[in-house]
């Protein structure tokens, strides 16, 4: 994790444009605030490329995908590419549906994407790795580092797979994070609030891999530091502290747990 | 209140698909997981299907509904008739407007639900008994009950009358629960996120009424523990608690009051 | 500020049709229900504007705007045109792109708006008056009150700036307000609920630009009382105090600070 990349984040405030799923816009948007990042919001056709030129970064996340929305999308993701500010893509339950792997393959057929963040499941199916979505999504057996791999290198971009342990590999290098806490899988959307986490550390200066690797290890860290408060006692009263512990700096976070 | 019914589904995590409403969404899936349902958000026509053929249950609430929205909501309950799995129909607002009552009218004539949850004045419009939409919806008068028998054999359906007290009717008994807290009435999306608790235990092994009132009675206990807290001062501090109740057990929420 | 209009808000519980964007729709329901209003969402075109017939008053609110949403705005704004209920525009980043601002130039061509609402960069878009859209909103340069006056005068309506300093004009007088916290610039919508305060006070009887600034200064009031609880540690713990002190009492705000 370093520590300039936050402290950059922080100052530049960059702004975010989120083309993202209804369930989780608002705990993105605040999360992101919160973080130091700034959050814009917007789907229409008609403006996504305006609005994408002049962000700092794009989050593609198909959670929610109409069809109406793909051109958006790829109008954002293709202005970002212009401007040469980075483009994440969160391939939310790709292998739920045909129409959302067709959906997916169409926008990494238009767009670079400068990172790619799912759970094993989603990554695996991208490059036709069979993956028992129902099994958990351990990375004992070794699987989700060839995922990882081949994910990187055949979209030319860094991929990130969370679970227990978050694995990102920019097509070579293997990173692992070990920070994290289980009650986020309680929070809907706390996947997505990372891919914007992410998208944003990706501004800055630095290597995507180490970029990436920051913004998940950061996200883990202050989730674990949340759920060490005494005030929590369930995923209701974690959110507001997680929220909060976003926005502080890392030695407060490793200092007080 | 049969305690099997809480335990099956924190066993089982039921698959949940949501065509739901934008202002209760992140609510809705917040409260779900927390209760052990897992929640799926979809409402492209595209796929709304597929999915639904894959969930658990499906939970269909008009709140903000679009006419778009409708093929959806039709494709995911016929597939998950077709499945035998539960669907359960939350009619918010039926009656505000023509537009309103005839989405209501189509979904009820393509699609057997399961369930119909609502407040008197909405299952009142459905069976056309005279209701004023302005008026306290108490049962005294006696009105709720004939509702709730008409709207069950009308539609050969569970219907679930919510209100100080909660009625549920199989189309011959008549159940009811009196645990809750008129705070729910300052949280937007109380009613829908209950829909989903609802559908959630209709996936379990029991009779409909059985379920639904276990539903209605876990859901009003919640509240009235998250209410008792000291920290809760408003419908704000309420929330996160209430978030959080949802997840405890039966006995805990019974013994901390 | 007047008590009357707040005293009059609660007893009333005025129905606000909102037609708002999806990242703050559930923060604005909240808040609005914890105030002592009473909010509806509807955006589908065939309802819009029967809804708005029956609403006490409309809230127009761009932020994640689509073409097709437009006519139902209008037609929901037409409605309480006709009604005689006040209608808040919100022009979200109006100046963000030529679609946004060819919308709210057809919004105010054919709905007579009571108060528009928003930052003075773009309350100074709407009245071509060049503002950097990058600089700190401070009103020292004397600039605010111009834009002020004129949306005022050109729109005939009620201008409304926030900032560090809120201005109420209502083309002749220009009101001030100070109570307010820069905690509420880490709360994704903290500006779009305050529209829907704005609307609710509205619906009182008095002069716009007192309910106005009524408005704004209980508002601000909320925020400062709620950042002094000792359990506010951030934007995450911030929002449930803020949404419970929407529903105090004004004495009870300013004794217990």
């Amino acid at each position: 994790m370093k520590l300039s990349i936050i402290n950059e984040v922080r100052e530049k405030k960059p702004l975010i444009h989120h083309l993202t799923n209804n369930v989780v816009i608002n705990f993105t948007a605040n999360g992101l605030l919160s973080f130091g990042g700034s959050p814009i919001m917007a789907k229409a056709p008609e403006d996504a490329g305006t609005i994408a030129s002049v962000a700092d970064g794009v989050l593609l996340n198909i959670g929610t995908i109409k069809q109406e929305e793909v051109t958006a999308m790829i109008e954002a993701g293709r202005a970002a590419n212009k401007k040469g500010s980075p483009v994440v893509l969160d391939p939310v339950g790709v292998g739920a549906s045909s129409f959302r792997s067709s959906i997916v393959k169409q926008i990494l057929k238009e767009v670079h994407v400068t990172a790619i963040k799912g759970n094993a499941g989603e990554l695996a199916y991208l490059v036709n790795i069979p993956w028992d979505r129902k099994g958990v999504e351990s990375i004992g057996s070794g699987n989700a580092e060839e995922v990882a791999l081949k994910v990187a290198n055949t979209f030319n971009t860094t991929a990130i797979i969370t679970g227990e342990t978050d694995i990102v590999c920019n097509g070579e290098e293997l990173l692992y994070n070990k920070t994290g806490h289980s009650i986020l899988t309680k929070v809907t959307g706390a996947g997505c609030l990372l891919g914007s986490i992410v998208t944003t550390c990706l501004t800055t200066e630095e290597r995507p891999e180490v970029q990436a690797l920051t913004a998940v290890s950061f996200y883990g860290l202050a989730a674990e530091y949340a759920y060490s408060k005494k005030e929590v006692k369930g995923p209701g009263t974690f959110l507001p502290h997680f929220i909060d512990a976003l926005g502080y700096d890392i030695e407060e976070l490793r200092r007080e747990r």
